[in-house]
C-alpha cells in the first residue's frame, strides 16, 4: 500500500459503485462501431440529461491531437453536454483530421440537440492513419439510443486500447454541513505515461453544482497531484485528455471537499493505470521528504521514478541505492549527500549518503512486494511528494517492439 | 553506415594501431589487482614518459565521485604524468571515498618519480562499496614496471565492466603543412550513457605539441560532438570522465587538424559505445536535418533518440514514425508540423507532417540492418545534428534487472 494512492479510507469520503455513471444525471454507453479492426468495443459516449459546466486539461505535447484543441475550445466556452471517444486510431497527423474530429462533435451533439461546441471530443490509438469517420457516425445513433444511467462499465470498456482492464472510481463526498455529492470517473492509458499527461483519456463527472472556473481550478490541482505524478515510460502522448463535467443535480457543496473527492478519484485511477502498466508486474511510491521545497521534492522524486536503471532494478526486487542517488544526482536539484536517507521497502540501505549494512535477502524479499515504497529523505525541511512507477520490465519491451504502426 | 561516426575515411586522418599507446611517448599496462571477484583485469596505468599537457571533462551529476573531483584539480593545474583507472568499484558514496582517490594517486605517483596532483584518477563499477585500496596499493608496482609502448590493448581490457569487447580508436593526423601527430585513445562504458557524459571513462592521447588551454577547448569541442550526442539509457553517472595528455614529443601542428582527429577518435569510440550497449542488437543514427538552430537539432535529436517508445520501435524495425512525431513534441522546441519530413532507414514515411505510403515489408527489412539512419527534416534552416542511440532489447532489461548492488 503506497500512502495517498490507490484504494483506501478517506474521512468524508465514501467509495461507491458506477464509474463516469455514478453521479446522479448521467448516462454512458460502450458499442463497437469497426475502428478497431479486432471487433472490440471502440466508441463510448457519456451525456449529462442537461448542460453541464465543464473543465479540462489537455496534452502538453507541440504534436497536438485535433480532439485536444477541440476540447480546449469546448473547456474555453465552459458549457457541454457529452463526451464522445473513441478507441483504436489516434486521429492524429492525419490529412483530414480536423474534419473528422468536428463530425465526431456534429454527429454527437446532433442526436442530443446540443450544439457541437458543447461536446468533448477524444481519440486514442494509432497515430498517421486516417479516421474511418463514416463508421463512428453510423455507429453513433445506437450508441446514442443505448444511453443508460448503468453504462460507466460499458464506457469504460469502449475507451481501452491496450489496457487489460477498466479503470472506475467513484466517492460519495459529504462536506462538515452534511451536504452530499458524487464524483466519478473513468480512464484509459497503460503506455506513453509521462508526468504532464500521458495516453491517457480521462473523464469525471460531478453532481455538484461549481462554478466553471472553480471547476477548472479543481481539475488541474487534481491532476497535478494524481496523473501528473505517475510515469511508466517517460513518454507524453498527443491526445492526452482529462475532462470533467458538472450537472449540478445534487446542489452545493464545500469546494475544498470536492477537491478531495476528485483528487481521490483520480488518484485511484492513476494508481490503477500504473499498476496496468504495459508488462509491468510491481508498482513503486518514489517517496521524497524533508524536501526545501515541493518543487526539490518532485524533480527528484520524478528523476528517480523515471529512470531505466532504477526501474529496471525494481524489476529484480533489488534496492540499489546507487542508482537510486546517481538518479537524484541527475534531478538538477542541489541537496546535500551527507544528509540523505534511502528506505527502500522499509530496508534503510544508505544513511548520510554511505552505505548502510543490510540483509540482502530481507531487503529483496520486501521488495518483492506488489507494491514497493522508496522513501528519499533529504534532511533538508518538510516538502514531501509521491511519484509512482511501475518496474520496467522485458515484456514492456518486447510489447513495444511488437506493437507496429 | 551512419554519416559522422564510426569507422570512415577522412582527409587529412590514417587510422593506426595501438589505442591510447599509438603516440609516441606514452606507455600503458593493464593488470589484475583482484578489485574484480571475478580475476579479470581491473587495474589500467597510461603514463607520458614526461610531463603532459592534460585537459578534463568529467560527469555533471551532482553525485560526483572523488575521482572526477580529484581529476577537475589536475586538469586545473594542467600538467600530469599519468592516469591509474580501476574498474570493478566506482569509490561512490563510501566514507573513505577521498581518501583512497588520493592514494591511488599517490602510489601511482611515487613509483613514477611525479607528483601526486600530475596522476589522473579514474573508478568504475558498484557504487557504494568500500574500494579494497590496498589491493591497488599492491597491485600497483607490478603494473608500473610492466608499462610498456604496446600496452594500450592491456590497458583497455582492464578498464571493461559490463562491456563485453575493448574499445579503441588511433589516427595519424598531418596538416597542410605536412606536418604530423598520433591521436589515441580508449574507452569503456555501455550503460548509464546518456548526453552530457555517462558511465564513461574516456582516455586520449597525443604526441602533438598543444598549449594546455587549446587543449581543454579541443577536448570539450569533440566530446560535445560525440560523447555527448550518444544516448543508451539516458542515465548519467557519477563516474564519467573524458582525459586527454598531450607531450608534445611529435611537435606543434595545425590546431583545427588536431581537433578533427581528436573528434575522428571520440567518435569511432562513441559509436562503440553505442553499438556495445546492454543488451543492444542495432544503432541508430537520430538526425534533425533543416534546423533554425543547432540547438533546436540537438533537442529534438536527443529527445526521438531517448524516447523508449522510438528505441522498442527501433528493436521491430518499424518505422513507427507516430512515435517519432511523439518524441518530437515533447523535445520543448517550436517547429511546423506541416513541414516535416521523416526517412526511416532509407524510406520516407511522413511527409508534411501526414503519413505518406510505403511498403511495410520494404521499410521494415532496411530497419533490421545493423545501423538505421532516422532523417527528421524540419525545413526551417540550416542546421543539422546526429544523435546515436541503440534499440532498446528485453535483454537490457534482463540483464540491468539482475546486475545487483
Amino acid at each position: 500500500m503506497i500512502a495517498g494512492w490507490g484504494p483506501q479510507h478517506r474521512d468524508g469520503l465514501r467509495p461507491v459503485p458506477g464509474g463516469v455513471t455514478a453521479a446522479r444525471g448521467f448516462d454512458a454507453v460502450g458499442v463497437t462501431s469497426g475502428v478497431k479492426a479486432s471487433g472490440r468495443p471502440d466508441l463510448a459516449v457519456v451525456a449529462g440529461r442537461d448542460r453541464c459546466a465543464v473543465a479540462a486539461v489537455t496534452t502538453t505535447n507541440l504534436v497536438k491531437a485535433s480532439s485536444c484543441r477541440w476540447t480546449d475550445n469546448v473547456a474555453a466556452g465552459g458549457l457541454a453536454r457529452a463526451i464522445v471517444v473513441n478507441s483504436g486510431n489516434a486521429n492524429v497527423c492525419t490529412p483530414d483530421g480536423e474534419a473528422h474530429t468536428r463530425r465526431m462533435a456534429e454527429a454527437t451533439a446532433s442526436l442530443l440537440g446540443a450544439a457541437p461546441e458543447e461536446v468533448v471530443v477524444m481519440s486514442t490509438g494509432v497515430i498517421g492513419v486516417p479516421l474511418p469517420i463514416e463508421l463512428i457516425e453510423t455507429a453513433l445513433p445506437t450508441a446514442v439510443a443505448a444511453l443508460a444511467p448503468d453504462g460507466g462499465e460499458a464506457a469504460a470498456t469502449a475507451i481501452m486500447t491496450t489496457d487489460t482492464r477498466t479503470k472506475q472510481a467513484a466517492f460519495e463526498v459529504t462536506d462538515a454541513a452534511g451536504r452530499r455529492c458524487v464524483v466519478g470517473g473513468m480512464a484509459k492509458g497503460v503506455g506513453m505515461i509521462e508526468p504532464t499527461m500521458a495516453t491517457l483519456l480521462v473523464a469525471i463527472t460531478t453532481d455538484a453544482a461549481v462554478p466553471v472556473d472553480a471547476l477548472q481550478q479543481v481539475l488541474v490541482s487534481a491532476v497535478n497531484a494524481t496523473f501528473n505524478r505517475i510515469s511508466v515510460d517517460g513518454d507524453r502522448s498527443t491526445s492526452d485528455t482529462a475532462v470533467m463535467l458538472a450537472n449540478g443535480n445534487g446542489g452545493e457543496i464545500d469546494l475544498d471537499m470536492l477537491e478531495r473527492g476528485v483528487h481521490a478519484v483520480c488518484a485511484e485511477l492513476a494508481h490503477m493505470v500504473v499498476a496496468d502498466g504495459e508488462g509491468a508486474t510491481r508498482v513503486a511510491g518514489v517517496r521524497v521528504t524533508s524536501a526545501a521545497s515541493a518543487a526539490d521534492a518532485e524533480r527528484i522524486s520524478r528523476a528517480v521514478a523515471t529512470s531505466l536503471l532504477v526501474r529496471a532494478a525494481l524489476h529484480g526486487a533489488d534496492p540499489n541505492w546507487g542508482r537510486i542517488l546517481m538518479a537524484m544526482g541527475n534531478a538538477g536539484v542541489d541537496f546535500d549527500l551527507a544528509n540523505i536517507e534511502v528506505t527502500c521497502a522499509g530496508v534503510t540501505v544508505c544513511r548520510a549518503g554511505v552505505a548502510v549494512p543490510f540483509d540482502a535477502e530481507v531487503a529483496s524479499a520486501a521488495m518483492s512486494a506488489e507494491e514497493v515504497e522508496i522513501v528519499i529523505d533529504l534532511g533538508a525541511g518538510d516538502e514531501s511528494v509521491t511519484t509512482l512507477t511501475c518496474d520496467l520490465t522485458p515484456e514492456y519491451v518486447s510489447f513495444n517492439a511488437d506493437y507496429t504502426t
